[in-house]
This record gives C-alpha cells, sequence and structure tokens, in this order.
C-alpha cells in the first residue's frame, strides 16, 4: 500500500458543503485525523481508524498523520472550512519542513468552503467589493500585529472577516479589536456576527460597529465588518461593487 | 409555482468542487442564468432553460433572472467560484435595491470555493496567515484606489490575492500593479500564478515577484503574492502560522 496524505476542507457546518472530492477522500482513507469536533462529522465504518485530538494540539497531529501516511496508510487530516485559511495546512508543511524523512511523502490539499464565503452569502454579499481576513487569535502572533493589521485594513477601507475572535483563554482581545476599528471610523460600519453558520445553530446579527459588544462573538462566530459603501437592501446587506 | 431565485458559486472549474448543495439546486432549477462560459458547464436536460449573455452584462443578467422569478421559474444566476467574491451577488442585489416590485422575491445565496482557495490548495498553504482579496479589475473603481489598497496590504503584509490581474480590454494594469509592489518593497516576496486552477488547463508557477513579468497573468489567472514570511519546503509554499 502507498501512503497518501491528504489534508482537507470540510465546509463551515453543513454536510451539503462538503465538496465531492473531500467526500471522495473520506471514503478512501484508512485514518482520519483532527481535533475531535472535526473528527465527529466523519462517518464511522469498518476498517477506518478515527485520531482525534485536541485544540491547540496542530503540530503533534501533523506528524502522526506523517508518520502514518509513512507506513503505507490513506491518511486525511481534517479541517473546518478550508484547510489553508487558519487551519491544518500550515502546520504540515511546519512539520514537514522539519522532516526530512518524511519529504518524499505523496501530499495534497483539499479546499473548501472557509466561514467567511457561507456568512457572507447568508448575510447577502459583503464580501463583494475588496476584502481581508483576519484570525483574531494571538496564541501564534503579538497583539500589536493584529492591532497594526486592523488599523490598516480600515484606512483600505476592505471589508474585515474576522476568524476566531473570541475564546474563553482571551477574552480581552476581541474587546481591544472593537475599539482599534471603533478609533479607526469604522463605528458606523456594518458588523455581521455569524454563530455556527451553516448548522442548527446558525444565527445571523447585523448591527452598526459602534453598537457590537464583545461577548456577542465566541470560537464559532465569524464576523465581518462590511466596508464603509455597503448597503442594505431588505433583510440582504451587500457590497456595491462600483466605487468612486 | 413559486418562484426562487439562487445565487450559486460552481466553484473554480471542477466537477469535484461542486458542492452538493448547489449540485441540488441546478438539478432542481427550470432556468439558468449566466455568462456563457460558466453556462458552459451546466449540464443541457429537457425542462431547463440555460439562459447565456456576455461578459460585463451582471445588471441586465440579474434584472432577467429575477423577471424569471418573479413569473414563478426556479432560476439559478451562475458564477464561476464563489458567487459573493467578485460575481454575480453583488450585482443581483444592485438590481434588487433599485427594483421595488421584486423586494418579496425568495432568494439566497448559496458559497461555492473561490479561485483563492484553490489555487493556495494546489501550492500548499500561502493563505494560511492574515490575507487579502484585491479585484484587479478597474471597469468599477479608479485606479488610485487599487494602487492605494495594493499599498497598505503590502504594509500589513498581508498575502494578496489579486482576482482578474490582467484582459485584453486593459493590459496595463497589472504591469503598475506589480511596479506598486515592488516600490512597496514586495520585491523578494514569492508570487504565484494559477492559470485556470483545477481545470485541464491548469498552470501553476511560482518565482519572485522581481521576476514576474506581466504578460504571466491572464483573464484565467488568479495571482497570489505571499506575505514576507512565506517559505518553500519542497514543492511546497507556506505561510507558517507563527510571527513576530
Amino acid at each position: 500500500m502507498t501512503g497518501m496524505l491528504t489534508i482537507a476542507g470540510l465546509g463551515p457546518g453543513d454536510e451539503a458543503l462538503v465538496t465531492p472530492e473531500v467526500s471522495a477522500a473520506l471514503a478512501d482513507a484508512t485514518d482520519i485525523v483532527g481535533y475531535a469536533p472535526y473528527i465527529a462529522r466523519v462517518a464511522a465504518r469498518d476498517g477506518l481508524i478515527l485520531h482525534a485530538s485536541d485544540n491547540r494540539q496542530e503540530l503533534q497531529r501533523a506528524v502522526e498523520a506523517m508518520r502514518l501516511a509513512a507506513q503505507g496508510r490513506r491518511v486525511v487530516v481534517v479541517s473546518s472550512g478550508d484547510p489553508g485559511v487558519f487551519a491544518m495546512a500550515s502546520a504540515v508543511f511546519e512539520a514537514l519542513e522539519a522532516s526530512p524523512q518524511w519529504q518524499g511523502l505523496a501530499i495534497r490539499v483539499l479546499p473548501g468552503v472557509t466561514a467567511m464565503l457561507a456568512a457572507a452569502a447568508r448575510a447577502g454579499a459583503p464580501l463583494g467589493h475588496d476584502f481581508c481576513a483576519i484570525n483574531l487569535s494571538d496564541n501564534l502572533k503579538p497583539w500589536p500585529v493584529i492591532e497594526r493589521r486592523l488599523r490598516l485594513a480600515a484606512e483600505a477601507d476592505f471589508a474585515i472577516a474576522l476568524y476566531n475572535p473570541r475564546s474563553a483563554s482571551r477574552p480581552e482581545g476581541f474587546a481591544r479589536a472593537l475599539d482599534v476599528l471603533k478609533q479607526a471610523g469604522c463605528g458606523d460600519r456594518i458588523a455581521i456576527f455569524a454563530h455556527a453558520v451553516t448548522t442548527a445553530e446558525e444565527r445571523i446579527d447585523a448591527l452598526p460597529l459602534q453598537d457590537a459588544r464583545p461577548e456577542m462573538a465566541d470560537m464559532r462566530t465569524l464576523v465581518i465588518v462590511c466596508n464603509s459603501t455597503t448597503r442594505r437592501c431588505g433583510r440582504w446587506i451587500y457590497a456595491p461593487r462600483r466605487v468612486s
């Protein structure tokens, strides 16, 4: 058996958003490796071994996946959304660079629908004009870098998708991010809070940024701070294509 | 028959990247509306009417789709990639805002795998850290806005996905964009040219931005200018998760 390491995105939650390419990889796998809540989305079957691990175990998980693939197994590392957006793909390549013995492994990355696209679709089209995506987790980057990017993104008038806005271990960062954006003149912009998008717990709220409260977000929330030209039309929120 | 207007993304090209949600919408439709090359990706069948239109006909296309849905038809407006990223969703909502008689229409937006995610997956994980997406078409926004955003994106050290880099009708813009990025200190960054990603004509090239030539891109190319910390590991290119 020739081993293969596949890094796949399960989409935001709804099974109807898992691409056929990823479904085929899961059906062909011998081993699935991932954070426990994502592993829980993969149907168990005879011959399939599920390796669930804790959060923040990305590098150990990547090493485990490479070790299994090197033994000839067909391993799928799963992330929610897209594996290349603040998810497992970077961690696997970091681990690969540190592991010369595995650099001949067959590896492929299978894209998925990342959370901001699903959140935007529910709200209308807030990413219809230029936009950026910023990970608010400061586990791996200093907070001043985050603040600086928020200020520059506001100045560029990008719509701003904020991933991982808030967790129990770092409750303060999102409040600071909201303050930075208000100070940067974004108070009148529309903020969209998309909670657990495409799942049974989905909830979409939209309000002016200046009225947003930090506790409106948790780790299952994707926040989009719209650009300054974004408009409402009935229940829909969209970024016009034309700017002057 | 109750009309429904669905705005759907077909993904970057490979049928294995069309979500089951979108496939179901296409199977249930009476009418498909879109730019001719995207319409060509939808299989013909009895009872399905294909309405192909030219490029730059977005608003007329949106009005036609709403008119059909208001007659009770089940209409799917198709875009490649994700419909909310530089595609038809914004155009439909613009047309909706101008058409009070249609504001009671049932509308839904179905996300898809946008080109930058597929391009990133082929290259490795260049969008594994904070990034932005900029549409280089200046049909609907003045060129100085584009230049300003490129400069701010470089200053923020975002990876920069460039959509619609170059067309026959505006061959100069991409050369200017490369110059702006070089002047902003991005010459050493890795530039990825992903042509016709996930199709039979796919070609992925990567080189230092300072060596990139404008003619390397056309309208079927998605360009990713990596952030300054992005590394190569064998054939893979990835943005490390940690920055200092």
